[in-house]
Formats: C-alpha cells, structure tokens, sequence
C-alpha cells in the first residue's frame, strides 16, 4: 500500500467520534427504493461499501410526514417503526467496514403531502415545489419547534439504528433549513428571517441540538450547497455561501458542500463536461475550517482525486454517479487495478429513475439495483456450469456486455461485429455532440475483452446463418441492433406519412454521414420525444446547418426532464438558432410542404420541407434471428440444435442502458433453469399484512 | 321496499353462476392503493359493499410482471403470493353480502417495465405508451401461449382469493387484448390479425379459458370499450364496435361496455356536462346479448337509473366516480333517502391522485381513501365527547364541510358568513364556463345543514375579534378562505414584477366582477399552473373578451394532465382564439408593455399590456385568526380561553378537495387526542421485512 501511488487516499480521517477508514465517501443519493424497499436498498448499499467505501449514506430521509415526498420514493424516519428496515442497511454497511451516514430531511415546501394529505410548511407560504395547485403554510415558532424537537428524535432513532453519521441538510432546494437560509424563500421579520445570522439561526439549532442528542457517537454533517448558479438571484459562494461557512466553521464534525438545486449538482456530461466541475465553487471551504470537507463533481479519476487531496482542496472524495457506475472504485484503487474502473458517463439514467419512483439503474453498471433482487455484484458473477460455446452477433452495448460477461462465467465466446469498430449505437451516439463520455460503455468493455482470453473478436464480419451454422456453436445470442424508421411512425401516429417519399429522408445516422454535404435547411421531426433528436439538433446546427425541430410534444425532447436536462436542451436549441415548433405532428408531405396538424386542434400550418431527419421509432433488426429461427421450424438438417436468444435493441429497441441490462441478463441467465429466472422475475418486496 | 319507486334497481342479476343483489355496480377504477397498500384497499371497496353495492371490483390488476406498470400503484395478481393482500379486500367486500370482480390485465405496450426491466410486448412493436424511449417487442405465438397460461393461472388464483367475478378485460388502451382487436395496433400476418375474427381470436380465447378454469363457480365479465371517439380512426360503435359484441355476444357471462381512451371514459363536468353521456354509444349492446349488460356515465340520479333499466338500455348500473362521491348511493335509494346523496361533480380528482400514484381522494366525500388510515366512513362519524360549542367563520367548502361534520358529531355549531350566500370560493368557480356542477358541493352540503337543527347560520356577518369575544365560544374554526395575489409572485418568481401598478391588474374574482365592462384585450398571466387560470381564459373569451394567455409553462393548464383535461383545455382556447404564449414570465411592465422572459434563454420579448388578471399565487385570509392569537398572547382579559384553529385555504390555499378534506378533519380532530391524532397521522403500511 506505501508504494500505492493513490495511498492518500486511503487515510483515515476522523469525523467527530467517528473515523472512515479511507478517503471515500459515498454522499447521500437518491435511488427509488427507500422506504419501500428496505432489502433491495441495504443490499445496493451493501455492495458500494463491500467495493470499498469508507462512508456510505442514504438518500434523503423523511422525519415526518408532515414532510412527505410521495410520490418520490425516498428513506424515512418517521418514527421508531422505521428502524427495523434502516438496521438492515447500517449493518450491511457495517460488514464491510464502512461507516454507515444517513440524510435527515424535512421538505419544507419540497414536500408534497399528497400522502399525508395536511398542508406542507415553510419558512414563508408559497407554492410546492411539485406542480400542483396548492401552497405551503408559513410556519409558526410552534412548527419550528415541533420542527426541532422532530429533527432530534429522528437523530436518536438514526443512532438506534446503527447509523455513525447524521446529517443536517440545506441542499438542492429541498430542505427546510437551506429554505430558511436563503431570502428568496424567507421573508420573516421574526429571529428566524431578516439577516443571515438569523436566517442561520434554525441550522445552527439543528447543528447543536444534534449534536446534543448523538454528537457522543456519532458524526454530525452538515450538507450545504454554497452556491445556486443563479449570480446575484441567488447564494453565490462568493457571497453568503462563504459567509455561512464562515459562521458555521466548527459547528458540524463535517462539512458536505455542493451546489444547489440538483440539476446544478448532477449536471450531465453533455452540459458539463469536466470532471470536478464544483471544485471552483467549493474549495474555499478547506481554508474557512479544520473539520473535514467532503466535495463532489463526477469525481472518477484517482489522480485528480490525489491532487485534490494533495493541494488541501477536499479531505473527501465524495460520490454519488461514480460509486453507481463502479461500487467497487475504491478496491480498484487499491489494488492499483485503476484501468478496470468503470467510469461514469453522466447521463443521469440514475437520476431519471428516481424521478420515476423506480428503483435505480445504471447505464454502465447494470447489476445497479438488482443486488437484491437478481443477487447481481458488478465484480462477482456465478462461474460457468459446463464447456458450452457461445456465440454474440453485434458488437453494440448489449453484444459487448453479453460477451464480456459470458467470458467472465469462462465460457468461450466468439464475438462477430459487421463493422471495423466494435461499439454498435454507442459509437454513432458518443460521436454527437455533448455525448463524448458515452463512448466510456464501448471503451471499459473493450479494454476488458482484450484481457480476456476466452474471446474470440471476429470484425467486419457480417455473419449469415450460413456462416452461422458452419460455425456449429449451439448457443447463439444476437444482438443486431435497430435502424431508424424512415416513415414517419411513431408515437403520434402508426400509419405512414403521405407523401414522404417525395422529400429526401434521412435516418439519423444518414444525416450524420452526410453532414457535410448538406446545405438546404432540414427539419428534424422528433416523435420519439426521448433525447436523440435534440442532440442531433445541438449537433447539425453546430455544423452550420440550418435545423427547423418539428415534435409533437410541447417541449424539445420531453423525456429528458427525468435527466434534469429539458431546460439546457431547449436553451441549448434556441440560442443555436434552432426553430423550434411544437405541439405539431407531420401530417403529409406535399409539393416540399409538410402539412403539420396541431395536436390540440388538428388544424393545419404549413412548413416548407425538402429534407426530414426522421427520430420517431426503430425497427428490431432481426431477419438473421428470423431465418435462424425458420431454419428450425421448417427443420432443415443441421448438426447442431441451436438455441437462440435476442437481446439489446434487436429485442426491443430502448436506451443503451437497456441493452446493456439485456445483455447482461442474457449471460446471467445463461444455462440457469427456467425456475431459477422466474423466481428472479416475480421478486420483490411486500407490504406486511400483519402489522 | 316494493313501494319504492327505485325498487327495480334492487332486483337480483344472474351473473353466470352467480348472482348479485341488486343493480348497482361498481366497476373496476383505480385508486392509487393497489399492491402497496392492501388494508387500506380492502377498507375502501368495503365501505362501497358497507353502502349497497352488489358488486364491487378492483382496479387492474398485473397478471405476470411483464405487465409492470410501475410507477404507477395498480393490484397484483403475479403469483399465489398476492393472494392474502387480495383476500382481505374479497372478505370485507363479502360481509356486506356485495360480490368481489377482479379485473386481471396485461397491459401490453401500455406496460413501462420500469420495475421489471424485461422489454414489453404486445400485437406489434411499437413505442410504449409512457414516455420513455423504449419499444416493445412483438409478440411470438409463445409469447401468445404464455401469456394466455398466465391469464388462467391469473383466473385461478382470482377464484382462490375469493372473487366472484373475473374479468377479461380490453378496455382503455391498457390492455393486450384490446390492442390485438385494434387494427391500428395490430398488423400481424398470422391469425391472430387481419381479419376482425382473427384480432379476437385472443379475447375469444382467453373467454373461453377463463370460463374452463373457473366458470363453474365464478362469473366471466368482458369490459369491452365500444367505441374509441376517434370517428374512422378508431374503433366505432356503428362499426367494428358492433360487430365484436355480435360475435362474442353469449360468452361472457357479463358485458361491462364504455368508451376508450381513460379521458373519453371518464370524462370532466367541464367538457361533459350530461350524466349518462355514454349511453349514445353503448346502448346497442343489449339488442345482441341475452347476457346482463354494465354501463357508466357519472349516473347519480336514480329517476335516470330506473329510466335506464327500464327501457332495457342496461341491467346493471355502472360506476367508479358516483361511487366515489357517495359509497352509500345504493342504500340511499333503498332508504329513499335520495336527496342525500353526495353526487359527483365529474372533477376528477380522483383521477388525479392515481395519476400521482397516491392514494385516491375525492372533492366531495373526504373521507374517501381514509377508511383504513383514519377510520372515517361518509356516513358514519364519532359522537361528541362533550357539550361544547363551536363557532365556524366562513362558509366555503372547508367551513361548510366543518359545521356540518361538528353538527353530525352532535356539537351545537355556530356559522358566520360574510356574505349573503354559502359556498365561499365554490360559489365563485362554479359560475364559470364548464364548473357548474362544482356547485353540488355547497348544494349537498347545505341542504343538509339546513336540515339540522343544531347549525345557527348567520349570513352577511362579518366577524371581529371583537364579536367573536362577545359570543363567548370558545372553540372557533377559522375558514376565512384566500385572496389572489396581484403582484405577480407566484412558481416563477418571488419578488413583485416591477411596474405592475402602471397597469390594471384583475384577481381572478375583480375581473369576473366586471366582465360586462372589459373592452380592451386582457392579459391572464397563470403561474399558479393548475386549472383555474384556463377556466378564466375560457370564460372571458367566451363572453366576447380578448385574451392573451401567457404562462412560464409549456402548456396551458399542466397539472389538467392528472384529471385528462390538458387537451381538452389547450384545444378549447385556441378554439376560441385566445391566444397563447407559453415558457414566458412577465419579467416587468414598462409604458403598457409586458417584457416576457423566455423561461429557456432568458430573451425577452415584448406584448402591449393594459390590462392583466393575476393566476399566480393566494394569500391566505389569516387576519382574524392572527387578531385573536394576538388577544391570547397579550393576555387581554377574556371571558374564556379559546381554542382557535385555522383551516382550508385560510391554512393552506389549495383545491377544493383539500379545503374540504380540512374542514373535515378539523371536525374529526376536534376534542381527539394529541396521541390519537398522531396515531393516525403515522399510519402506513410498511413492507415485510420477514419473507
């Protein structure tokens, strides 16, 4: 370990009472499980801190339902009945090692109460932050000290529960105390609102009452966003971030800062590219405090991380997409094995699932989420049960994923890619604009099958079945992607557009290949509403191309609020000079006119039309599966009964997330019995009737 | 009962090999309680058996967990393991003599899979209905084959949970079976599409199965939606509607027929006024069928009910909402209680709150989805404790549901109106275009107040601390109600908008008020996002007024989504020429001229403004309540200690169905205990933590 390059990072530090035993440092996240699913949590956290974690925490944890955030699927602590389910992830955590932190919250006018169903509170009455018609109600010095009183019995039932820190937490725009800080959302005239000492009073309060309560055991940290990204409209570091650090210095045993709200913090690498992109906005903290800070910022380098440590930037490396995309990132740094991380590509697939209230996915590591269910580990998979062949056709996400995993079991594979390149959709998509780090799905993979010597790599080899039989491998997975829809069908419509043919149509992989030969205006017609037609957008009109984005959705590219990137995307489109028409499908096409119909009214504009990049709908490529599959029924002699599974988009076309989770399903599911996969499928958690 | 002139609804239907009680028939809705919440949905549909009605059905419920609809909280009937949550609901709903229906579903491409993560399938591939760029996958005849095993296996475990009635279900666009009968969505070449027989070679398949597996001791309903309000585009009633019911006639041992999608089937009072607007289209049934027919339509009259039967258009009375306004309506009419019968205003509140994946809530009866978590039934509440009195100032829909709530619990109650009509802000909206029949919540309400004798009701009075103190009663609920703000605070921004006072600024109230006198074009500014601001629209332009609406929102209306409104709404204005600028926030007014800021870039553009209604945010009317809290504290000498509470929009502005449901509770709460108040606030249902 001396002679570890890295081995900073694998100091102790002290947090209060408390000591992590490396420099690691999982911060709290949301995951879409929480409170409703207590096993399938303890074990997602149990694997990051088997991976090495020094802390790893929860996502943000109700104390009350007068703070309710249903329909979002987050932790509670309510009372004393939720400390069974939280016991099952603190010792998990423990098993390891790991210090288990966990995130008391209340949500002020976050909350929604849609399930307690009695008014939220806040420091001022306004509107919720969930779009719904209804208002907060101010709080009375009653509220705060029910508030308070609340806040320490959820810190006593966290100790109860085996949790080593607390936090206090004022980020993202969700919690009451940051609410009270911030003027925008308190207007008090009492000792609660006015000057910043006052409007710190509730957090200083917290800080020490929580102290009182746990600070014997354990840490306390206090999670703060020192800066909103909204210059003088909001809390600049430079400002009243410094200035709280200043007045709160050694009042936590921890300092957790980030910027606020949480489409700042989690930016996507298409917006933010850079790697410790908050480090400009946090590093002053170091210098305000000698308690430890802990920062954030898509953090997956270990040299970077060293540097960090080095020039007094951070104490701890904080995570949360990294230690999603590779729980096992600290071990690989210790092991010096950094070459196997798998690196986060900020596309907020993780994000998107909470704000779907479904539990958390990862398009890098698809074992995310199902270490309950599936029993998956992204670094243990169950070991071959016999010499069998198999063979992956497609080198996309879902063929890399299946061959690489299968190889992993040890069986021997034979990986046959049509094209030069290994890499499928991945390749095409992290060549636009915005999408460069997607290419990290195609390039951990690769560079771990070229370790592997259990797999063959055939490229430029566009297989029949033919080839394929001759070939006499009986286990066959294909995984021969999609193409793009030319017609028009899609969401909107599931008949072709009259008239289509009389313009030039283009896939979006056709304009890309063309994309220096055009010259005439395009109109990309997005009815998808996922997030490709806005990335070509971005892309074409970056290479002077004139773009008119027709959809039939009421924003560009709907899907990606779940990402927390809509609002960039449309800025993104109108400050290129993109026009943007919603609400409209393509009706017909004629005489180079597109006929968009309202989709409100069904009335009729006109849009002048030579060129259409069509993102409506895929099309499985599946006639190799096909004729595989008719050589069986019509039961032509062949040595070998083959058995054979599609997967990824010649399945079922979706995210690369998704063809990753299917190729990895396949290789796991690989020679398991039938009972074995069901019982898998029917797994889940359920409510208690006895109670 | 023979002389009751509704005595025919209460004959006995034979219902394949079992029988119900008489015609009422609450047909299978959701309810945001599903699989995550059984007691809860047990203790709902028994109140619903508890007031009369002879069947009462579930919602959806998933059959394999390739039908996963996550996130939204539908029933479960995977595997045997959901049978015990399922038992609690057969054995409330049968203590009351009512029959159990279940409705089993595969939801084919209207599946998300977002729990499951396996792709959905359906009679083609094509996108799924929620957006996310995903597709489904085609189905194989295995996957035919399975899925039809799974519908038996589904049935058999219906029949061992105790249902009575099982349905097939193709209905909404949410179900595999219908989207195999529409041609739109079924393009096969094999013989399960082309032909009409051949798209029903599934329904008809599973029909026959389901009898097979447990016809003998239950019955077999087929919820078939006739008509699809697409005119040539979809499904007819004259058409392909028909022709199904000709061909399946006698094999469901019961037809239950509506309209499809969701939002045509459960349409708003808004944009359907007419009670048994459906019977136009699902009329015919009858006239091929010698099988009991179900139909809806908001029925809450029983003159109509009776004409219904009587002319052979149904036999049994359908419902979800009018059962949800008033699970007591069967007994009512036994009772001849008719004219209190809570009826349903067709707001779709209800909608909503699955919508939201929380548990259901309605406008007029506020204790729906409380049954289990508070105990509360309509029709039942617990008696006073004591002789106390209590005074209720203000008469909107919190103060009204107070006063009449205290005075069934048997307090004497006091009630102060300002004004010289009951309702407060119901009275308001419900004289806009499309919310007359809001009006019934004032109207139920006080002719059963008026029906007390223990309500004194003093209209045109406007309470001071000062009268209050000389009443000498010392329990006071304040029901003062809200005022829209006028200076542009709202969702978007939280400073007044500069320049406001250069212009004529309406609440939404003032301008209704002077509607007769507007000539100049008027602004409505909507950053409150609900419903009210696009009622406004509506309403004005349809008095001949010119109106621009402008909103920070992407559509007119957004949280209309969560009742199916937002299309209805959006179209409705544009129809009537009212134009609209969404993603803009009036930044300030200058010289008569608004500067909208683009929500997106921040790009201002301008719109001439003379005059704006402001729909952004209320104020709660708290002055009476804080005048009488600053007695307390100054410690003013008073004759008696009182005990004041603030509720609805006084507390919190929000819906009427929060104001409601705070009045309600209120009175419940009152003389409660701090522990039993708790209590319930606390209640849940919480996963195994033992299996």
């Amino acid at each position: 370990m001396n002679n570890n390059p890295y081995s900073r990072l694998f100091e102790p530090v002290k947090i209060g009472p408390v000591v992590t035993k490396n420099r690691f440092y999982q911060v709290p996240h949301c995951c879409g499980m929480g409170h409703l699913r207590p096993k399938a949590h303890a074990a997602m956290r149990e694997t990051k801190a088997k991976g090495g974690w020094g802390v790893v925490s929860t996502e943000e944890a109700e104390i009350h339902p007068s703070s309710d955030l249903a329909p979002y699927v987050e932790q509670r602590i309510w009372d004393k009945r939720d400390i069974p389910a939280l016991r099952l992830m603190t010792e998990a955590v423990h098993k390891h090692g790991a210090l288990a932190a966990i995130e008391l919250t209340h949500s002020g006018h976050n909350s929604t109460n849609l399930f307690s169903r009695i008014p939220a509170m806040s420091p001022n009455a306004q509107p919720v932050n969930f779009l719904y018609p209804k208002q907060s109600r101010r709080m009375s010095k009653k509220d705060i000290s029910n508030f308070r009183v609340w806040h320490k019995r959820a810190a006593l039932n966290a100790k109860e529960a085996g949790f080593d820190i607390v936090y206090v937490y004022a980020g993202h725009g969700m919690s009451v105390a940051q609410q009270f800080i911030l003027p925008d959302m308190n207007n008090r005239t009492d000792e609660y609102g006015g000057s910043l000492e006052n409007r710190l009073r509730l957090t200083r309060e917290l800080l020490e009452e929580t102290q009182e309560a746990i600070g014997d055991s354990c840490g306390v940290a206090f999670r703060f966003a020192v800066d909103e990204l909204k210059g003088k409209d909001g809390m600049q570091f430079k400002e009243e971030g410094r200035a709280v650090v200043e007045l709160l210095s050694e009042h936590p045993d921890l300092w957790d800062v980030n910027v606020s709200d949480w489409s700042n913090d989690s930016q996507t690498s298409r917006f933010e590219p850079n790697e410790g992109y908050q480090m400009p906005y946090v590093e002053f903290v170091k210098s305000l405090t000698t308690k430890p800070v802990v920062g954030v910022g898509r953090l997956t380098s270990p040299d970077l991380m060293v540097k960090l440590i080095d020039r007094g930037a951070l104490d701890l490396i904080g995570a949360a997409r990294p230690s999603i995309a590779d729980p096992y990132l600290p071990n690989k740094i210790k092991t010096e094995n950094t070459d196997q991380i798998k690196e986060c590509i900020g596309c907020n697939i993780c994000v998107s699932s909470d704000n779907f209230s479904v539990p958390i996915r990862c398009t890098q590591n698809p074992t995310m989420g199902e270490e309950w269910r599936r029993g998956w580990d992204p670094e243990h998979i169950k070991p071959k049960l016999s010499d069998q062949q198999a063979l992956v056709v497609g080198s996309g996400p879902a063929g890399l994923e299946c061959s690489l995993q299968l190889a992993r079991r040890g069986y021997q594979v034979t990986l046959a890619e049509s094209k030069s390149q290994l890499g499928g959709r991945v390749l095409f998509e992290s060549g636009l604009k915005g999408l460069a780090a997607w290419k990290r799905v195609v390039d951990n993979r690769v560079h771990e099958i070229l370790q592997k010597n259990n797999i063959e790599i055939y490229k430029e080899s566009k297989l029949t079945s033919a080839h394929i039989n001759e070939l006499e491998i009986k286990n066959i997975f294909i995984a021969t992607g999609s193409k793009w829809r030319k017609d028009g069908v899609g969401r909107s419509r599931r008949s072709p557009i009259k008239g289509i043919e009389s313009v030039k149509v283009f896939t979006p992989e056709e304009i890309i290949q063309e994309e220096q030969n055009i010259k005439d205006p395009v109109i990309i017609y997005d009815d998808e509403q996922g997030y490709l037609a806005g990335v070509l957008a971005d892309h074409l009109s970056s290479k002077g191309i004139d773009v008119t984005f027709v959809t039939p959705a009421s924003v560009v590219s709907p899907w990606t609020e779940s990402t927390l990137e809509q609002k960039r995307v449309q800025k993104s489109l109108i400050s290129a000079g993109v026009k943007i028409v919603c609400n409209s499908l393509i009706e017909k096409i004629e005489n180079q006119t597109a006929h968009l119909e309202c989709v409100f009214t069904g009335a009729i504009t006109e849009l002048s039309c030579k060129s259409v990049v069509m993102v409506t709908e895929r099309i499985a490529n599946t006639s190799l599966y096909d004729q595989l599959n008719e050589q069986k029924v019509s039961n032509k002699p062949r040595s070998i009964d083959q058995n054979i599974r599609l997967i990824g988009d010649a399945e079922a076309p979706g995210l690369i997330a998704d063809a990753v989770f299917s190729g990895h399903l396949a290789a796991q599911d690989f020679e398991a019995t039938e009972t074995d996969i069901e019982k898998a499928l029917f797994m889940r958690e359920m409510p208690s009737l006895n109670d």
